[in-house]
C-alpha cells in the first residue's frame, strides 16, 4: 500500500485517503514533527521525520489508537456515544448505543459498528461518526447526484475515499455510466461495511466498479489527462483554508484528470458554521478550475449542526455548467443499477433548492 | 389571569398558551385525572378534578418545578446542558454551559438563561431548549415571512405564544402591517427576555403591538369573525395528531379569526421523525381551513434533528394562496420596524427551497 511522499521545505504530501468518507492526513509543521488531522479533529503526534523530509510509510502512520490518549473535550457518558469534534467545541450530540455489534482496527484505524436507538446502525472511525443508517441517504445520495445530475451522460468516475460504498450505490443508478474508478486505502473498512451495512456496500456490486487500494493523490499522478466526467471526494471533513485536501497541488492534479466541463464535488463545511468562507474557496477553485462553482448544502441530523456542505466545481470547457439546475435527470424508482430501491431524498427540487444560501451567507457578496 | 374551562366530557380545554414558543396543555383523560403535556414531552400529575369537569386556576396549575421529579431519560452531565425529549428517545444534544446567567420561576414555569460557549445565550423553558441566539433567526424569520410574503400587504396579525418578540421583531418588518396581537400569558417570561435578549424582545416596542396577557384560545373566542390577515401560532411543540392545538375546536377558532385568504402558520415536526404524517394534516387542516395547505421546513441546530417544520393554510377566499411563490417581498436590509438589522435568514429564494421535500416524503403522495 502505497503513500504519497514529498520533499517540499514545509508541507509533506501525506493525505492518506482512507475509507469510507475519512482522510487521514499527516503534515510537517514548522518543527519537522508530524501532525495527524483526521475528521475526528486534529490530534497531535509528535514524531520526528527524517531531514530529507521524505515520509516512509513506517513513520508516517499513526497508531490508529492514538486518539485514546488524547484529552477528550467533551464528557463520557456510559452505554452512549458522541463524536469528540474539538473544532466544533461546546456541544455533543449522544447518541444511546442499544449494542456495539463490531470493534476492530486496522492497519491505519480504528473502527466500531454500534446499533443506536434512534438512527439504526452507526459507523464509527477513530472516534468520528462518520455515517448512520438512518440519514445516510441525505449524504449519499446528494453528494453523486447533484455532480453527475449537472453534466449530460457522465461515463466516467473517480471515487476518492467513500469507502463504505454509498456512493458507488449511488453511482450506480446513472446508466450511461460506464466505468467507476474508487480509491479507498483500508479494505477492511470495506469488508467491515459489507458485513454490517449491506445496503449501502451494495456499491460494490456493480460491475463497473474498479477498487484501487491506493492513496487518492498517487491515483491521481497516474491518470491520463481529461480521463472524468465526474470526480467525487468523499474525504468527510470540512473545508479549511489550511486542509491539504483544498491545497492547489491536490486540486489541481484533480482538475487535470477531469475533461473539459468535468465536474468535481468536494464536501464543504456547514453554513452555520463561521470558518466557512466561501470567497476564499470559490476564488481558489475558480483560479484552478476556471468553470463554475458554486456551494450546495444538505440536512445530515448526526453531523455537527445537522447541515453539511459540498463545493461543486467544473473545469473550463465548451459550455458552462449550470449546477442549480440539473440537465441529467435520475429515475427516482431505481430501476437501474444495484440499489435496487428508489431515492430516498434527492430530486431535482431538492437539487436546486440546495443552492438557496441564507441572507447571512449571501451578505458575503456570493450567489 | 384569566384561564379557558369547559364541561365537556371528555376534553377540558385548558390550553395555556404561556411564553416564548411555549404551551401547557392540560387535559383530562378517561379517568378524570389531570395530565401536563409541555414541549419538554410528556410528563404525568394525577390530579384528581372536580366531577363537575370544571378546572379552576388553582387545580390546572401544575406546579413548575414538576418536571424535576419525573425521571429523566438521558444523562446529566456537569456544567452541560440538554433538553430531555421522549418524544425522541435516544439523542440528546448538549451545550456547553459557561455561565448561568438567570434562573427562576414564574406562576406557570421554571426558566433558565445561560451563556453557552457555542450558541451565545440560550433560554431554557422547564427544561426546554426555546432558542438560542445564534440560530434564532432561522425559526422567528421563517416563521413569520413564510406567510406575511403570501399574502398581499397584511394588515392584522395575530401571534399566539412567542413571548420572546422575536417574531414580534420580524412581522414589524412589515410595513402594510397596522395592528399586531399577541397573547402570552407569563409576564415574567416576557420581562426575563426583555433583560437577556434585548435584541429579540426588541419586537414589543413596535407601537403596532398589543399585547394580551390571556390563554390564546380564551381570545381566540372573544375575536370577530374574519379579523386577521395572518395568525401565526408558536407553541413550539411539533404537530402530533393528538395535540390539543391540533384538534378540530381550536383551529375552527382560528379559522373563524381569519379574513377570507386569510393565512395561519403553526409549527410542524422535523421531517426527520416518523411521526410527521402529513397527509393526515393536510386532509384535516383543508377540511377546516378550505383553502391551501402546505409544509415548508428550515433549519435549527439547537432543535431535535436540526430541523423544524412549518404547516402553512389558507382559509378558503377569492383567490388561492401559493405559498411557494412569495408575492408580498420584504425589504432584505431592514429599514423599517424595530429589528434595526437585516434579515440574517429569510430570503425569497430559501423562501421557496423550504417547501421542496425529500423522496421519502413526496414518496406520500404529497407535494
Amino acid at each position: 500500500m502505497e503513500r504519497s511522499s514529498s520533499s517540499s521545505t514545509k508541507m509533506v504530501s501525506a493525505v492518506v485517503f482512507s475509507k469510507d468518507s475519512f482522510f487521514k492526513m499527516a503534515r510537517e509543521d514548522e518543527a519537522a514533527n508530524l501532525v495527524l488531522i483526521t475528521n475526528g479533529g486534529i490530534r497531535s503526534k509528535i514524531v520526528t521525520t527524517s531531514t530529507t523530509n521524505t515520509i516512509t510509510a513506517n513513520d508516517k502512520l499513526v497508531p490508529h489508537d492514538d486518539h485514546l490518549t488524547t484529552t477528550r473535550n467533551i464528557p463520557n457518558i456510559p452505554g452512549w456515544f458522541a463524536e469528540d469534534c474539538p473544532i466544533w467545541p461546546g456541544e455533543a450530540h449522544f447518541l444511546k448505543v442499544e449494542k456495539i455489534l463490531f470493534e476492530g482496527k486496522s492497519e491505519y484505524q480504528s473502527m466500531m459498528v454500534f446499533q443506536s436507538s434512534a438512527y439504526g446502525k452507526v459507523f464509527v472511525l477513530d472516534g468520528a461518526l462518520q455515517l448512520t443508517e438512518k440519514d445516510e441517504c441525505a449524504y449519499q445520495e446528494m453528494m453523486t447526484h447533484l455532480p453527475l445530475c449537472s453534466v449530460p451522460n457522465p461515463k466516467k468516475v473517480l471515487l476518492i475515499g467513500g469507502g463504505d460504498g454509498g456512493i458507488l450505490r449511488e453511482i450506480s443508478r446513472h446508466s450511461s455510466v460506464e466505468h467507476i474508478d474508487i480509491c479507498e486505502i483500508d479494505t477492511m473498512l470495506i469488508n467491515v461495511y459489507k458485513e454490517f451495512f449491506p445496503q449501502i456496500a451494495v456499491g460494490y456490486e456493480d460491475s463497473r466498479v474498479k477498487l484501487h487500494v491506493i492513496d487518492g493523490t498517487v491515483f491521481l499522478k497516474s491518470v491520463s489527462g481529461g480521463t472524468y466526467d465526474a470526480i467525487i471526494v468523499d474525504a468527510f471533513d470540512p473545508i479549511r483554508p489550511d486542509h491539504e485536501l483544498h491545497k492547489t497541488p491536490f486540486l489541481e492534479l484533480v482538475a487535470k484528470a477531469l475533461r473539459p466541463g468535468g465536474v468535481l464535488c468536494i464536501q464543504a463545511e456547514s453554513l452555520w458554521f463561521k470558518s466557512l468562507d466561501l470567497q476564499q474557496l470559490y476564488s481558489k477553485y475558480r483560479q484552478i478550475f476556471k468553470g463554475s462553482t458554486d456551494y450546495a448544502w444538505t440536512i445530515v441530523p448526526t453531523y455537527p449542526s445537522g447541515v453539511i456542505g459540498f463545493l461543486l466545481c467544473s473545469k473550463e470547457g465548451p459550455n458552462d455548467v449550470d449546477f442549480r439546475n440539473p440537465i441529467n435527470p435520475i429515475d427516482p424508482n431505481g430501476s437501474y443499477g444495484v440499489a435496487k430501491a428508489p431515492l430516498k431524498f434527492y430530486n431535482s427540487e431538492v437539487h436546486s433548492a440546495s443552492f438557496c444560501l441564507p441572507s447571512f451567507l449571501k451578505g458575503k457578496g456570493i450567489n
